[in-house]
């Protein structure tokens, strides 16, 4: 038997268990059947016919998925009716439908748009709101409740949201690919056309509006102008039909360029009135295809895109000209504040591309459009791994503005690691930058609620793929979970977020439970300690892959993400008294904490000021030996999560459990490699020891070039970091082998192989003892390099071997193409069980 | 990273855990880790390293497989020596090595054949045996051990084998596909050869190993003589090579007619010098390509095969015409006893196919070559839900036997449905047959040690496929265990064999263990209930497929499987006062109880005697109310493993759980309709009706056949019990619907919608209720029939649906290609959850 994949599978004699595996694509809408009778007798005085009023796509969409919450969770199929039966219903209706529906409803206090509550009468269960999209976020309410296990009296819930806006972008390019997205290509497009198959699109939408996100621009910032040239449009009317079944707004991001690149006029300057006349055109036109279209996303003047700076224009002016064209359609034009110059002098101290996105915008606040939203960053820099909230969000009070948090991971491991993001977000959103008063947090201004803006919100940057789980990694869906509840009510806690996301995505079990909420809670934190702590930012290849470590790729170059480490200090000076005054730009209260040395947090210490390497933390502990640590700390808790995991076996449904604990095995071996990486970079840098001896020191580590090597050659590894001695062994003249005498004492021991697994080959290797094969594998990851660096660099382990004195160890390579089995050292530690 | 096929994959960082999610290919070989700490850590002692003497491939393969499960289930490595290291070791040697190996070894008594013995001294842990083989048993017995968390005290183990033959056959033809096999194509041939990756050969000869199975015939019964042909001879030999490694010798199946057919001869007669020679000059060269070939199994004069029969000459004449070839080179030949006439008038009663195997070999007693075995299935008949000991094995005095025993399901629902055999075999094997006075059980004459023969012992069929789970159900697995635990210890008792085999093949979880040894313990008996209790035999198609139910496929025909059932009584008269006087093949004491109405056991009353229907059982039941009552106790208990099956869920790997439970339900449903089917015959034929009312009355069943037919005509099923009411809907003018009204109470209901899957499309359903589509579901499963009959019969549930009086309930098929969405009924039953 097979189930067809529009409809739910029923086919069990007693429950309705799911007949498929696990493969993370429905993520945290799975309705898991309740096992717990108590549970699920606790919901048996439900009705059992679920009547929508209005026929809209939403209300239906809304009905279809309660049906299929019911369903699962519950083995009850719903009666679905279009007209009050004459016994108990579950009734869907706007406030509006309400009363001619149910006479005798009771009355609902006013909510905000998209706003829903949920009524337990005696007799009927009602799900209202104050449009269709209102209602459907009832049912999803609803639903969540269920599969949570509140009781019954706990369904009535009200709720409106925070912000109109909630919006994802994604950043697929026609071409299929998507840029920094790492769960596979594109739901969207493929050959530069709309995919015929658009089924992931519709289970995409539908994750989406289960959090309450109304708008997604589906196509990459840095935009191909095809995507509204006319024959590209009935293929955007497409998507934008599974869209508005589940209250999705489509928009696209758009080239500023367009008029000239495929409108046919010489020049794309926004003041001229043949491209206003264009774009009001072609705005026009993409209506008539998409007439509940949200809007456009703009990137222009920014990382060599064009845009008004070609005619001396000011972005209001870029922004206003299409703004114009799409107010009478009620569209919306999201304006990136993402603007910065990088062909930046590094050697002028006073340079800081932290200050850009302030100094572009201040001047112009007041200037733009009703319909324009400035999107900002969350941070001044780019989704670093700890950047203070940027001070824009405080200084435009004439302006509306959007926050863009960036969910996919693109400088946190790219799906490779575990890192939740709410935990940093929260914070972000959090921090008071007392732009009109103590009390302004970022998320009111973004919202914009302190300024009383007539728009506002949340954009995250989601990028999902292909890939069965969306991300690449079953666990990154959280990020995209806890966007959409944050941009719903950014009041939740990481804990109460994380807390839903693990029961509904994976099991009641408590165990399960606090295991994964664990590891997520702490994940940003364990990142950050052993990527790049005290504020110096993520210490990756900026210039390149952001994968792997590259501690001085920052430096000496324009693009402005400067640490400054030298020999005798570290850190950005961003003070006004003596630094580039980047603080300055913050309101009063707020620059005055940062310009101070001693109030300065810790965490975010080397973002603002230039310090000695023994400069002593609020901890106690000098900058050098708090790098130092950080970084042993985060290894250490990388490698626990492994061990964690593994707590889990037979508790979580074995596809995703392996596919994660993958994942966590690859983090645990990442995490090593930048903690050594950073810290032999500090310490040979600064010449200050690590205070407890860690640092340098390798014990048991046998480095490649060491080893006896027969068709292996030593090469340098650029970063000199990222390898361990700069070197590692590449087999150049086949057959390769790289031998040695352990010559310690006899007992069980780990053996951890640390290799280069590029991605233009799949070499082997195999690992011996003697004569004794131990182990063998094949470098068939898949890692954004194709050289012998740290994006490459990979471990093995081989567990619980016997060593004697006198014991040759020996790994053999067999290379593949350009992949040249490449070694950087073997490690011997006492066997963990 | 991916592992290669040949090495166990240890990449975890502190457990060596599998990476690959479970496939059921390893079967009762997985060594999982084991997570108990305490049991683990009391085998912290034993040695760390592995001496092998002899550097045979056999002791090589036992090495190899205590390495691998040492690292699979306590995490470690061992080291392989081949000689005595300076610290405690694990010494693997023969006892006539043992003392040359290890100086000081303690004295070993003596062993049979491939008995071994493990000794933990203080210093070394001993695997010894009186061959390699015995060695390579002793391993395996030590790691089921270690599995088992015996303590290490316990680990003294010495066994040695109740009899010298326990070999498999499988009936593998050239082409690739498998007489009677459910588990895929074959892994030895294809395409008239062998198949090029003889992987999966390794795979399953370790599997054979690890039972202590000493012999594998690869091809069927039915020969095609090209097997022993010149330029088969070297690829037989990569298979022989493969097995010698795990002490298995190859053997084949030759066709009798070989000389004539592919030999250039005129004849066969086995009485011809020509032929004789021809015999001894073939298998010379097929020894010279197989040295250690373990002998022929040969079909003969049975079932259309050629035999002696055409020359006059007898079953004797023909196995020691081949036999005189073998014995220079140790060979043995499997003659098989399964010779009857399949075209036996069937109007005379005094005719019995149960007759056969006794009235063909009793008379040539004393007359077989040393090396000749006669391989009598087990009971009379040919692998019956029930069946008497055959009393061939009492009979023979002067003539080697083997068992035959049939692992592959081809009577117990083909791998869709679970049924363990272990029960039945073993009441086979204990029955005394009073051969030599009290205690002579089958087992101990089919060894040979009742009359002291040369050989002896246990054959099962065992008929493996490429499925990754080899038998195409994780559950029938343990047929395949348990016969090679009872050929090694027939002793064992079902309760410790099932015990093993769960602990080893799922896990060590209280639940689990008792759930699955509970199901499969009652599993035998549930299904006789169902399909042919009191020894009518399985009410199948015994002359189609074996797999549905058919209760007159075995009357009015010549094959002689009869049950004789008519309108006043059922059963074989088989006594000797009046009936066939098979019962007098049986020795005094056994035929006595046989022939006496009074105590002949209930279970076998209809296999011995013609009764009417109101004969009263030793139960105090009518025989006709047994039958109903059996059907409905069968029926019940195949829908109780569903639910007990489902509390396993997250227990069991969500693979192995998901598929079974798809058997399950399946079993179900088929145990739904033998109930019905087999009933309602009965009920019709002896026109009595059931005591308790169930039979003939379905409640809440609707016939398609009464319900509102648009494009579907009514068709009559063939048998008339394969449907209910004898008639189906079968969609002959598209589009089709078949439509009711409902007009019980409201409520929620389970739907029951019985329907046709044939194997020749695939044809959609969808079911709806009003407007509202409940269910939809295509016909894809795989049954053997093109027909709409009990074979393609089968049943989708739709569960809680509300249902209010006057609600219309509609079926809409698709049909496709020949298969036409045919429809039996719909049942409407009270929901269970």
């Amino acid at each position: 038997m097979k189930c067809a994949l529009t409809f739910v599978c029923i086919t069990a004699m007693f429950l309705p268990v799911k007949l498929t595996a696990e493969t993370g694509h429905d993520a945290w809408l799975r309705y898991a059947y309740i096992n717990d009778t108590v549970a699920r007798e606790g919901y048996a005085d439900l009705p059992a016919v679920v009547v929508g009023f209005a026929n809209s796509p939403v209300i239906v969409s809304a009905r279809e998925e309660l049906i299929r919450g019911f369903r699962g969770m519950l083995g009850r199929t719903l009666r679905a009716a279009s007209t009050l039966p004459n016994e108990p219903a579950i009734v869907l209706a706007t406030i509006s439908d309400l009363r001619a529906a149910l006479p005798g409803a009771p009355r609902i206090a006013p909510l905000a748009e998209d706003g829903f509550q949920i009524i337990r009468t005696g007799r009927e269960l009602i799900v209202t709101g104050t449009n269709d999209r209102g209602v459907l976020y009832g049912v999803f309410a609803l639903l969540r409740a269920i599969e949570l296990q509140w009781s019954e009296s706990e369904l009535n819930i009200r709720e409106e949201p925070y912000a109109p806006v909630r919006w994802v972008n994604e950043w697929d390019n026609l071409d299929g690919t998507i840029e920094r997205g790492y769960g596979g290509r594109s739901i969207f497009f493929e050959n530069d056309n709309v995919r015929a198959d658009l089924g992931p699109v519709r289970d995409y939408a539908r994750l989406l509006a289960s959090l309450g996100i109304n708008g997604c621009a589906i196509n990459n910032v840095n935009a191909n102008p095809r995507v509204v040239s006319a024959e590209f449009l009935p293929q955007l009317a497409r998507i934008a039909e599974i869209f508005r079944a589940w209250g999705i707004r489509l928009a696209v991001s758009v080239d500023f360029s367009s008029p000239q690149r495929i409108g046919g006029l010489d020049t794309f300057d926004p003041l001229d009135s043949r491209v206003a006349t264009w774009w009001k055109t072609k705005v026009g036109e993409i209506y008539r295809a998409v007439p509940d279209l949200g809007g456009f996303v703009v990137k222009a003047d920014s990382e060599g895109r064009l845009g008004p700076s070609a005619y001396k224009r000011t972005h209001a002016d870029a922004a206003n000209v299409i703004a114009r064209a799409l107010a009478p359609h009620h569209g919306l034009i999201f304006y990136r504040g993402f603007v910065y110059d990088h062909h930046m002098d590094w050697r002028n101290l006073k340079n800081d591309r932290a200050r850009a996105a302030y100094d572009n915008f201040i001047k112009l606040d007041g200037t733009f459009a009703d319909n324009v939203l400035v999107q900002i960053k969350h941070g001044p820099i780019d989704f670093q791994v700890r950047e203070p909230a940027s001070p824009l969000f405080g200084a435009l009070e004439k302006t509306n503005e959007a926050i863009e948090l960036q969910i996919t991971q693109e400088y946190f491991g790219q799906a490779r690691q575990v890192v939740f993001l709410i935990p940093m977000w929260k914070e972000a959103l959090d921090f008071d930058l007392h732009a009109h008063g103590a009390g302004t947090p970022v998320k009111a201004l973004a919202a914009g609620k302190t300024f009383n803006r007539p728009s506002g919100g949340f954009v995250g940057v989601s990028n999902v793929g292909l890939d069965a789980n969306w991300f690449g990694n079953d666990m990154s869906q959280a990020n995209l979970y806890g966007f959409g509840r944050l941009a719903w009510n950014p009041n939740l806690t990481s804990e109460q977020i994380i807390d839903e996301w693990t029961r509904l995505t994976f099991s009641q079990g408590p165990e399960v439970v606090k295991t994964i909420n664990s590891v997520q809670l702490s994940s940003w934190r364990t990142f950050e300690n052993y990527t790049g702590p005290l504020g110096l930012q993520t210490l990756t290849d900026i210039v390149g892959n952001h994968f792997g470590v590259a501690v001085e790729a920052s430096e000496r170059n324009g693009w402005g993400q400067w640490h400054r480490a030298d020999e005798q200090g570290v850190g950005m000076d961003r003070t006004v008294a003596t630094g580039t005054g980047y603080i300055g730009q913050y309101r009063p209260p707020v620059a005055k904490m940062y310009e101070s040395l001693t109030e300065c947090p810790d965490e975010l210490l080397l973002f603002m000021h230039h310090v000695p390497y023994t400069h002593v933390l609020h901890s106690g502990k000098t900058v050098i030996q708090q790098i130092y640590d950080a970084h042993y700390d985060g290894a250490a808790a990388a490698a626990r999560y492994v061990k964690e995991w593994e707590s889990l076996n037979g508790r979580v449904d074995e596809p995703r459990y392996l596919a994660i604990l993958a994942h966590l095995q690859y983090q645990a071996g990442a995490a090593e490699l930048w903690r050594d990486a950073v810290n032999t970079w500090f310490l040979r840098t600064s010449g200050i020891p690590d205070r407890t001896g860690r640092a340098g020191s390798f014990p048991g580590r046998h480095e490649a070039e060491a080893m006896k090597l027969t068709g292996y050659s030593v090469v340098d590894v650029k970063p000199w970091e990222a390898a361990s001695g700069s070197k590692a062994a590449s087999c150049t003249a086949p057959p390769c082998a790289a031998r040695m005498r352990y010559d310690g004492t006899a007992g069980w021991y780990d053996l951890y192989v640390r290799y280069f697994d590029q991605n233009d080959g799949v070499s082997r290797y195999r690992l011996l003892v003697g004569s004794q094969l131990i182990d063998e594998w094949t470098a068939a990851d898949r890692f954004p390099t194709r050289r012998i660096d740290s994006s490459s660099s990979t471990r093995r382990i081989a567990a619980g071997v016997a060593l004697r004195p006198g014991d040759e160890i020996r790994i053999e390579g067999v290379p593949d193409g350009p992949e040249t089995a490449a070694l950087d050292y073997i490690e011997i530690h006492q066997a963990t069980k």
